[in-house]
């Protein structure tokens, strides 16, 4: 298997990243395509003191801006590490992608670069969101698609599905449709039809999803539109560092340090529980080959558990299980 | 200042409203009219030894089941102890209402029956938030209306900024319009439409507000459609109520109990911070008169500071001051 990698993306890019590769190719038995300035690539590894001799290099000049508009990335951007990087994707010279730098830009180049799996409309940002239960739980659109047609929505719930079972082996992932409110007539015109579609979809839907039950991990797939979900992507990062801050308070100066080192374990275990870098990052779901769009800020640590993602994706064949239900769902 | 109360809204009633109008009526100088079967309330007044001969009863044989179509509440339910008590209102028997009791039966009943603000197009369902600044911020619909047009959230910025100025004293509150991202051009077409209605607007627009944002304080108002607004006030609900699990699940045991003695003022203070029986109630607004929704399992303290909140809307003139601004937009 082999994995291409945007040397350039991210905040901490080229150095966290060719740490990442180094770990990821003695670790996870994958071989590895490093797209990005040659010169530079070789230079950092070499102050790394980090040897990549093993590790393919396909020559990008350029690095796409975060800030570009994502649609340049198709012309204006086509010599940039994303761009060069997709395009070993699209001609079969690797077998997964993963890259820290534009979202947009991934988004727009992997869908028309790459393709997109036959019948997909369009392509979702999923996220993965930690729960009480210990479980990680998907969203299929945490920002991708902000206004969404009932047919976009069934087929995220069938990706997502697709990847709850091929990457975290969950056998029959429970389907829940992000509404504001339990019964099935609740929610806006979205909403209501979507629930149709999924009630008579091959997938385990077990009805709405308010949000007070996201952080639960009664569901599996949380269905979500681009703006729904990014709302509860990004509460969850500022209820997240809410929080944070309080503990920080309350266990500082001379008794709360006293107080937290009689609860350490506990509080070491939640914030593994909360820490988004062993996860991996977002997965750009519908595109032909798997995609992984790790967070801007990855360093080594969270880099190398999204290239482990993204082997994943692979291994367990999660794009054929994408297309096989496709088709189910053509044949209705 | 006389508050009309429905006697029979929410889990607890009529017991725990009977003691918190008691607590009112001699805490607040407010005069009172209890709404709900008479032979009811005074034998209920009866058992609690709690003497209600100074506050006025207005009887209403039925009560509206808070499963009920709210729509309802015009016809078949025109003898329920919430309707009985709109009818009040709007008749001028009192200058504001209160009630626990079903949330769509109250938005449909305020709005027919006691009638709109001039202009205002739909009422709104508004809450308040802890956020980690102390201090408490609104949230424009927390539910009430999942479809929206942009001048259905402007009217729900200044109502909501009349809010808090008018009850909670802020001089020039910050307004925010709840979106995916901080530049003008991110959204759907409801959220890039009401942001150039809100830029000329009377108010003091501070831009888009990405949910990140909400709980740090940053913004007085954050304007949403009911549908994000629900997901935000479900997801704080959620997300509350899965860190006190883990905080109890940390300060059980021996070490656990010992290490939170050590901190034990801070998480009271924090618990004060998240309780929302201090605050009061939802607000309805854009109802010619205040209209407080308590939450339904509200107890006497909850349901004393709905009351409180009324008291408050009623003296800092909040219907007045949003008459005045919607004459200000319509002048424009």
């Amino acid at each position: 298997m082999k994995i291409v990698i945007d040397a350039f993306g991210g905040d901490n890019a080229p150095n966290e990243v060719i740490k990442a590769v180094r770990k990821a190719k003695d670790e996870l038995q994958v071989d590895i395509i490093l797209c990005g300035d040659e010169k530079k690539i070789k230079n950092t590894a070499k102050e790394l003191s980090i040897n990549i001799d093993d590790i393919e290099i396909i020559h990008a000049p350029e690095v796409f801006d975060v800030h570009e508009q994502p649609t340049k990335i198709l012309k204006e951007g086509k010599n940039t590490s994303l761009a060069v990087g997709l395009q070993a994707l699209k001609e079969g010279k690797g077998d997964a992608f993963v890259s820290a730098g534009s979202s947009g830009g991934l988004i727009v180049g992997a869908s028309t670069c790459v393709g997109r799996i036959r019948g997909i409309k369009r392509p979702s940002m999923s996220a993965m969101l930690p729960t009480i239960s210990g479980r990680r739980i998907m969203l299929t659109d945490a920002g991708a698609n902000a206004q969404c047609r009932p047919e976009m929505l069934l087929q995220f719930a069938v990706m997502g599905s697709a990847y709850m079972k091929c990457v975290k082996g969950i056998e029959n992932p429970r389907v829940g449709l992000l509404n504001i409110g339990a019964e099935e007539t609740k929610g806006r015109e979205l909403e209501l039809e979507t629930y149709q579609l999924l009630k008579n979809a091959p997938l385990n839907f077990a009805g709405n999803a308010e949000a007070r039950e996201v952080p639960t991990g009664n569901f599996d797939v949380i269905v979500s539109d681009g703006f729904s979900g990014n709302i509860v992507l990004k509460l969850y990062e500022g209820m997240g560092s809410m929080f944070k801050k309080k503990l920080k308070g309350w266990f500082s100066g001379f008794f709360g340090k006293l107080s937290a080192v009689l609860v350490m374990k506990e509080i070491k275990e939640f914030q593994q529980l909360m820490d988004y870098k062993t996860e991996g990052g977002g997965i750009i779901l519908g595109v032909a080959k798997p995609v992984i769009k790790a967070h801007g800020s990855s360093d080594k640590k969270a880099f190398f558990h999204a290239i482990r993602q993204a082997k994943l994706c692979v291994e367990g064949n999660m794009i054929v299980e994408i297309t096989r239900t496709m088709e189910e769902l053509k044949g209705d």
